[in-house]
């Protein structure tokens, strides 16, 4: 698969699992993994769920509007860059949002060494 | 100096170049560099500084919102992760934009080997 497609294909499972069993997010970071959610800088794949699980709301859906990806160097990594739209249950605006992961090779698939998150407020 | 400091470093020095003097961003990238602008992907310096100084507008100035960064595993490299806002000469608006960067060290400094930009449009 060309990167482009894996990129889609991660950014699809992503917010998809995001969007229906946040918990289950933690098979796609490490130890090592580290997230940045808003500023705030989160280490760990148990730490990144506990706070992707205990955000303020229940239930969202987010709407993805672009997904650039790009070779990260020699360590066979890529980065993705994901703008889009998340929309939170009982908010009658969805919120612009930017992310990037940069996804990092396991022996046949990828996980999450780095994520940070960013609302775009108006 | 602390990573967040080198981070702040580094976008202060990138858009005050871009908005005074865009050809002299070639000294930031290598032949090995890739800009994602818009979803149009660019290798090497020469090229991305010439799609930087082609750009359709003269004069701009981008004012910088949020600014993250990790650094990016084993490769001794950095991610800095932008928000803010770009105004161009003669528009009414800015316009917002997110802008990421993976910069790599070199014997003195550092360069940026991935750059992806992108508009948030409203």
């Amino acid at each position: 698969m060309d990167p482009d497609t894996v990129a889609k294909a991660f950014v699809d499972h992503y917010y998809s699992t995001f969007d229906t069993n946040r918990a289950t997010l933690a098979t796609l970071y490490q130890d090592t993994s580290m997230l940045t959610f808003e500023g705030q800088k989160i280490l760990g794949s148990a730490n990144i769920v506990a706070k992707l699980t205990t955000l303020p709301f229940q239930q969202c859906k987010h709407m993805i509007t672009t997904v650039d990806c790009q070779p990260s160097g020699p360590s066979g990594g890529m980065l993705v860059f994901v703008s889009g739209n998340l929309q939170i249950s009982g908010e009658q605006h969805a919120l612009k949002f930017s992310q990037m992961f940069h996804l990092m090779p396991t022996l046949s698939s990828f996980y999450v060494l780095n994520d940070i998150f960013r609302l775009n407020y108006a």
